[in-house]
């Protein structure tokens, strides 16, 4: 797991482990590009970051079933990121909870490489809108339970990485 | 001290080390349950967590004087958390930084083992509010005061610590 | 470069570099004093702590030409803070990127110590503002650019130091 802030450079740290895997590199983006123009713009640019020997996969909500499917020990899946899918999730109302709880127990057993990055969010003030504080929770709870099972956990900041496990 | 983000697992990470230290584990609270619902729940999450071993103080204000009082060879106290209680200051007015100064005066010098548990809340964007900007400048100031002269700092992140000092 | 949270200490471990490197030590500051009561009582406050050993400079917008021009052999230079920068050039409409760009250029090839001091924002919740996700967008890419071109870079929290790179 690559947890950062925003433009940490996360994505790219996460990007290079991927690519110096040796493995066939995909990248599963939760992101819904459509819905927004500054998100678009954002996809584009780490497309064009990656260059062509990567695949995409793009799923919003259906994270674990997807990995499940897609998951092979020949290759590296960089899904970014995991604070998307939970808005993603938050907004269709689905059990937020219960879909965490799924995927920190799927993850553990697939074959192959699986990079997961997310934003750490909850270093700042208290939200003052209610939905922002119930994601910030869920995000946190996620991380939490990410960060027992996985085998390794990076907080990167300016583009450098700290290692918090593995 | 124990500092970490919304959901980090630094309560978690400060009941185990609490627990493994074989003293007798105190949980003290500084959060008014009463008044929020949110906050009530939180509570009663940490309280089924920690079981039945723990004995537990409320105290919203007067901090220093209840370590002074409580304070023992053979007890491990665990405060959760420094930011609310800062909260409950700025809320009845008192003087914040002086109760400050005085709780890093105090500390230093008790028996057995204090974990003071806070909030970092001052790596998001600078707060639109004046009165959250009080808030986060009093938190920091409280970090670094306790930075100098405990013995342990930990930042947690995704329930993973990273000592900072110690 | 430091970065840290707001009164995380970052400013305060930069001095303490500064001094501790033997050379003439010179504070840069990009803040805009008149503007802003806070601001001012917060220069004051630094200002009172440095001490008389110190010489001052102020530039909001160019910093990267004062920078070329002051550096020298036997001065440390510390920039506090590069995050006032970018809101005095976004204030300006000036090509903050371009601007970052070459700051990033020119800081590798300087004489002397040069100590850049700046705010870790992106670790909380996405602003609604789009003017602050446009900042801490800015904020975050310079200091990946930084990251990968200076010698050393600390991330501060409670004043006490972690080490990114170095």
């Amino acid at each position: 797991m690559v947890l950062g802030g925003a433009r940490s450079g996360k994505s790219r740290f996460a990007e290079r482990m991927a690519e110096e895997s040796g493995l066939g590199a995909v990248y599963f983006a939760t992101a819904r590009p459509g819905e927004d123009e500054e998100m678009a713009a954002r996809i584009d640019h780490h497309r064009a970051r990656r260059g062509s020997d990567w695949t995409t996969l793009e799923e919003p909500l259906q994270l674990a079933e997807l990995l499940v499917r897609e998951a092979a020990a020949d290759k590296a899946i960089l899904v970014d990121c995991l604070t998307l899918w939970i808005t993603n999730l938050m907004l269709e109302e689905w059990d937020v909870e219960a879909r965490c709880e799924e995927l920190a127990e799927r993850v553990t057993s697939l074959p192959g490489l699986i990079i997961l990055v997310s934003n750490e969010v909850g270093m700042g003030i208290v939200p003052e809108n209610r939905m922002a504080r119930e994601f910030r929770d869920h995000a946190g709870r996620l991380h939490q339970k990410l960060g027992e099972v996985v085998d390794e956990v990076y907080l990167v900041a300016a583009g450098l990485p700290m290692k918090l496990k593995g």
